[in-house]
């Protein structure tokens, strides 16, 4: 199979390296850029780049369109004309409706979406195994030809991820609410907070770890989020507006002083978060164990140690360091009940004392 | 120095321990339910205990009420009935502004609050050194005794945390954003995409990283946090109503699809994350590494332990788990431009990828 990927940034450069070693494909690469497109020859990456888009799709089986949100339309535009009649063009992109309603009318398009690989960027951090695991989207349309559809999912099975077809408004307004919501309000929180305690320059700002945890997103990739944002505008208004409108009704039943209500409201959350958490996992129910430690280096390799050695693998971990950084807890996520009950043990058996939360 | 501790539970508990232990006080303790008076006297957390509040009060040159928020206003003016005139009464409750409302008439009572304990609760996980380094926020009004005062800012002082007063309404303000509205808003967003979720049941509920960050603390100890949002209704309420109307700026600024000025707020946003993280540590500039891992039991431990035999510090860690929990990325925040560095060298040494992100 003969692949073009056009964009060759970490998504790029990882179905690129993807393709070559575990599907054995022929890779043309193109980039807007040249040093990243010298990097990813270097890197095997692809097996030759082309000097234009035209020239990378000549004779390919599947484009792979892997460019900043904004760019996708212009890029796969250009795919499409300059691709066969049997040839599969997708992308990568965060949001998908923009792209289908320009694009869905032509049977040789179907978008997609990795999810995978916002943490890093650059081709220089492109990996084979990138997408291991990884859900990967895919927004076909009824107009869509099924033998490509058939020939894009398995060239994305193949890739090591878990394609997945969705409808492009329902993909974008549940990436609205996992994704996008979540950064805006991690920035309203910041910037409430940051107005709140500069208001009086006396007092020093101690954040505590729920703000920690709620606004780590706040202002990540500006250029970026802006496109994502700006491209999905009318599901992240719609996400923002129920946002506020349970606001509302939050801020109502912590008015009326009802704690009665207010504790049924809190914990229904909870058993929300749960049962979210959870429905991620095969590995079992998330469990949480609390550990007090000193905060000196070496304590949470010591902790991560004793549980790894017990194979007892954490699933997420968060450290809540005390103001003077001294001293702190972490909270360690493990699935299963034995396992956690494990996980206890071995943490008292180091000295630090441990707890697992009761559900509920 | 002859001490009362009022209520048993983490906080009565760890005051009662670093004032034998730290101070050499003579501990007295009362507590509502019986088992836990017991556990107390057995761990050594009291001297002696008393039948009643009068009776642990009869004598003491200080009185620590470590109840629950709303069980406070009772105990609080049973002590101070109880007290004499050279004693100072105080507590450990998360909100100020009612108790000093009904009690800051009273030259004896100055209000208390720790930041320290929430991550576990009982007095069983009480420490001598729960308070080390921890901020204690005192509550005096101007009708507050300086004599009284100054002694229990010196015993604070002498367990371990450091004592700054603040006017209790600054307090509760400042809770309302640093910490109740947190909560808030992560209820928000679990109840919320539980919704979307399982709108379509044929839909795998597959969340983010930012998703789970911001939905960490969703339902925690609902009793406590009924207790806590009631409490402190007014600050929160005008709190939430901060964070909705700048929602609706951002959902304006989004709805016009003006990338650039959507950019610049998202940036600010970033830019009042790093000022408040940066504020909060002695340590130099937070910055922030990206790992790309494998997700195996002792993956964490292995990066840990390099990092704490080279000295190296991790102030904040975040694990992003990929979908099939097998690979995943972690990012790490180190204090300090050289040592972060130093840290990336020591991960790639162990032939993980890893990105010291820009800041900006």
């Amino acid at each position: 199979m003969r692949v073009a990927v056009l964009g060759l940034g970490l998504i790029g450069g990882s179905i690129g390296l993807a393709a070559r070693r575990r599907l054995e494909c022929e890779v043309v690469g193109w980039g807007p850029n040249r040093p990243s497109v010298e990097k990813a020859l270097e890197l095997g990456v692809v097996g030759c780049a082309a000097g234009s888009v035209e020239e990378a799709c000549e004779g390919a089986d599947a484009v792979f369109c892997a460019a900043p949100v904004s760019a996708l339309p212009d890029l796969i535009g250009t795919a499409l004309k300059a691709s066969g009649a049997e040839t599969v063009v997708t992308d990568a992109g965060s949001t998908k409706r923009e792209l289908v309603a320009a694009f869905g009318e032509d049977e040789r398009f179907i978008g997609g979406h990795p999810l995978a690989g916002a943490e890093t960027a650059g081709v220089a951090n492109a990996r084979a195994d990138l997408f291991e695991g990884a859900r990967w989207y895919l927004t076909p349309t009824e107009r869509s030809s099924g033998i490509l559809y058939d020939r894009l999912q398995r060239a994305i099975a193949g890739l090591g991820a878990r394609p997945q077809a969705i409808d492009a408004e329902a993909h974008d307004r549940l990436m609205a609410t996992v994704s996008h919501l979540p950064h805006v309000l991690a920035n309203v929180l910041a910037s409430q907070a940051a107005a709140e305690l500069t208001h009086d320059s006396e007092r020093m700002p101690e954040v505590g770890p729920s703000f920690r945890d709620g606004a780590r997103v706040a202002g990540s990739n500006p250029v970026i989020w802006a496109d994502i944002f700006t491209s999905n505008r009318g599901a992240v208004v719609a996400a923002i507006d129920d946002a506020v409108a349970r606001l509302r009704e939050a801020r109502e039943l912590i008015a009326s002083g009802e704690s009665g209500a207010v504790e049924a409201w809190h914990a229904a959350a909870g058993a929300d978060r749960r049962r979210l958490s959870q429905a991620e996992l095969a590995g079992g129910e998330l469990h949480e164990l609390r550990v007090v430690v000193a905060n000196r280096p070496g304590t949470v390799a010591e902790l991560a140690l004793a549980l790894g050695e017990a194979g007892v693998n954490i699933e997420d971990m968060a450290l809540h360091p005390a103001a003077d950084m001294q001293s702190g807890a972490i909270t360690l996520w493990v699935a299963g009940k034995q396992q956690v009950e494990k996980a206890a043990v071995l943490v008292r058996e180091l000295g630090h004392s441990a707890t697992v939360l009761a559900e509920g």
